[in-house]
């Protein structure tokens, strides 16, 4: 299995006193379904995925399941800190609906996860998965960064497809691209800044938070990209600096959430202990938008 | 209340399919009650606490506090990323006998973590919880170094008795215990390897894994420098240097259950992904405490 | 001035005493020249500017003058600690015949380097250098950072023409080149690894250390991305990966030479504390060239 | 050689043009002498020795010396980033007057600061150094913490006569005072607010900014500390904290300037890019003194 083009890693939306709304999660996607988003990333961690406990979870992976058609890969987060547990929650979701797994790396134990601990760490959790494996690396939110070679090492296992790395390192993309090319091995960029160079790179595609907002922005720099219009292609790319900024690094999944209810999605609350936006800041990510022509 | 002296952070004894011994458990609990410790630890870092179901960490809870008598303090740790649930597990907790909860800093998304949202965060769970908090400051775990002020401001709430600090850094500890003196807030070292230099400083105890293995030698320290018998104080903390590397940094929790098993107590296996340490490695281990002769 | 290409950061030979070979400095100028190479740096991080005296350091950018003709750029390295220092540095390798000076953030302060700090700095170096200033940002020399926004105020002083960014972000660099769009401002990678996506994204060129050692591949990615010839430029940037890797991040200025050494430039020896390579580098920094077919 | 006690770093007292006040030193120095300083340090990073011309340097070593009687050390700050260049700078301030040379890790390239490559660095140093060497630790500059067993291994050479430790870090200095106890070996803390446990621990003494300032109250922690009067020696340790923050990491060394003002010595300016305080700051740092009775 090949992952192409983009996936939103999507949002859970909460009312204000932390409560899911499964009905708007389902509604956002069924907006999401009248463009060509491959696919979607649930329970990421713009999913707020450690906030929800295991009942929330599989409940919410089997409502996306519904509102994504087969023809649509879905995508779910499983990494936990333990392997067994990691695996007992990868046939779960297994069974709720999920196509593929993407599995971060443990990181409670920072010092104890050396190249060794991590290789074993993954191939335990791909002998058993019962579906392809994704890895996942996020220095920002885990403070370590999965290593080169341990991918590499990984790319050979035929239950491993790929990795989703958000380092927003280039070069560190651009090594793992050169080392894995003879393997059939996805390559996806988690930052949006970066999208349109980590493709002229060699990624296969990216599970971006923007794509939330704009996807069919970000579908255009893909297009722009395979058509050789690359002009266009740099121009768009950027111009989404800003707006990116603002949804990722800036304001984070609250702000990520208000950009999207100003694009007719539901956003809504975060959980708690992430602070709400402020008016004053929803109103910079409004301009942000404004004064970038996407709004 | 006032939390002073030494608190071995326990350790959950697996077997090697990676199951809970909760007749270990008990077994240590009752070998260490033969001391003076203060109290325990349980479901800290070295609990292992992340790679512990709900169910698991609720039985190991209860079966701890049936060892420990009434007359010793049971500290649970709490923290989970999401307010709400660290709540309810806290009231779990202390329906299950906890004494105090230690309360970890969130941490997943790392740059949200502001002075601002840690303090709401505190406080909430301080307001809502029925029994003391203990802040847990761990930033070799955490990727995050709790604020001298927001520990200073968390203070003053009557249910936040003190601090748990692990960073090893004692000009951190001395800058809070010289803000908070006024109040009856208790500052506890999470590192063995500073509690003599951290209670010449006003540190009222230390909760240190190293205590696991040499309880006594850790009340002696805490007795020498009550008697004002610093030479010796210096000469036994100095002495247990190495040791305490040996089952922390260096080998970890493998490292700390082998030095528990050289000295009788149950250490056993970790979870995966934690490998098991080597024969070298268990043998360097008992070189250190052999070298240093406390074996 | 618009600084647009390539441009070698250049070495400096030593003979295995660590003294100053000028005639290999000027043979490899004279071979580069017959290339179409923009321009070269001089003393920059590569030139191991660290380890020169001052008299070294003005004979060096006097010998390089003399080879390198008026029609390329010779850009020379004076970041110094001290703002005055700096100033009169710059007036000096002015005179000695420099056209552009590349001015790294002083660094040895780390904790006072705020963006106040930094911003007077530079304005005040360039309001008193008599040729064009280029920002040199280097964290993992330097420890430090230099934030967009301190960049982006400094782009509208008439006489800093641009920035060479080292970090090897492209998020920054792609934040950089939107936020200066409107100014006359050169945005120049400092990493080989990333040169195309570079390019792709907006930026007018590179000074990069595999320029020493391939100067002539390094314009084929200028002339491929220049002609849109996108698929051949990625494929000839991927194929650089690990020799450039090779040369900066694995063995660092040793390797560099060694490898300039293999492709008939004068590489020669490192000053101390820099270790000379081991035979067993040397063999892998061949095979590494050779492998990728450009040896 | 033993170090023991208590050595300011002390500062260079600029005009508001950046220019030396010869006279000033010397007068500084002279009231210092009127204490029980076991000597002091002289081109330290307090001295803004990097913001130095060679030539000022040692012109500030000659001052310095006539105003320091033999029966006190004078200790020197030399390191550079090349072997050749400390080797020849150490030999030219031993001309000048010094009794020890103060030697800083180099570290521009960080990565190549290998546990192999600082230790022929420090051997070769100490090798060819005509007086003692003293280690000097201070990642905070620095970017690299100096490795425990770098440390140890050096301890043996009988030139090297200790380490002066910055890092604030109590672990690694007990570590270091446990690994070196049969050796010769003095370690000094370079923290002032961890001076009194470092006493505790091991150190045999302290150069730390604050003697600048509050030479007297320093002697006192380490009288008190001897006569093994702990209560005391803890009370006034704390109640020095905020003090020593406001002239460290606060307002570094313009703050550390204008304290030495309110004290009667000269603090005066420092040079750029380092900003002057504002009348504020100068506000705050008389009433942090104030407010712990020091003023």
């Amino acid at each position: 299995m090949k992952l192409e083009g983009v996936f939103p890693p999507i949002t859970t939306p909460f009312d204000d006193n932390g409560c899911i709304e499964y009905n708007h999660l389902a509604e956002n996607i069924e907006k999401w379904n009248e463009t060509d988003l491959s696919g979607y990333l649930v329970l990421g961690s713009n999913g707020e995925s450690v906030f929800l406990n295991e009942d929330e979870k599989l409940k919410i992976v089997k409502t996306s399941r519904k509102s994504i058609p087969q023809s649509r890969k879905m995508l779910v987060g499983v990494g936990l800190e333990s392997t067994k547990i990691t695996i007992e929650f990868t046939k779960k979701v297994t069974d709720s609906g999920a196509d593929v797994v993407v599995v971060i790396t443990p990181h409670f134990f920072k010092n104890n996860m050396s190249h060794e601990t991590l290789l074993k760490y993954f191939l335990m959790v791909a002998d058993d998965s019962p579906i392809p494996v994704l890895l996942y690396n996020v220095p920002q939110f885990t403070g370590i960064d999965l290593e080169v070679k341990t991918v590499v090492a990984l790319s050979s296992h035929e239950n491993i497809i790929g990795v989703k790395d958000s380092s927003g390192n280039i070069e560190q993309l651009s090594d793992i691209i050169y080392l894995t090319r003879k393997e059939n091995f996805s390559v996806l960029t988690g930052s949006g800044i970066i999208l349109y160079p980590a493709l002229c790179i060699g990624a296969t595609g990216g599970i971006v938070a923007i794509a939330c907002v704009l996807p069919e922005r970000c579908l255009d720099i893909l297009r722009l990209y395979k058509d050789g219009n690359h002009e266009e292609a740099k121009a768009l790319q950027i111009r989404m600096v800003d707006p990116t900024i603002a949804v990722t690094s800036k304001y984070a999944i609250p702000g990520l959430k208000a950009a999207m209810d100003l694009f007719g999605y539901h956003g809504g609350s975060s959980r708690l202990p992430l602070l709400p936006i402020t008016d004053a800041e929803t109103k910079d990510i409004k301009n942000t938008f404004t004064n970038t022509g996407f709004l």
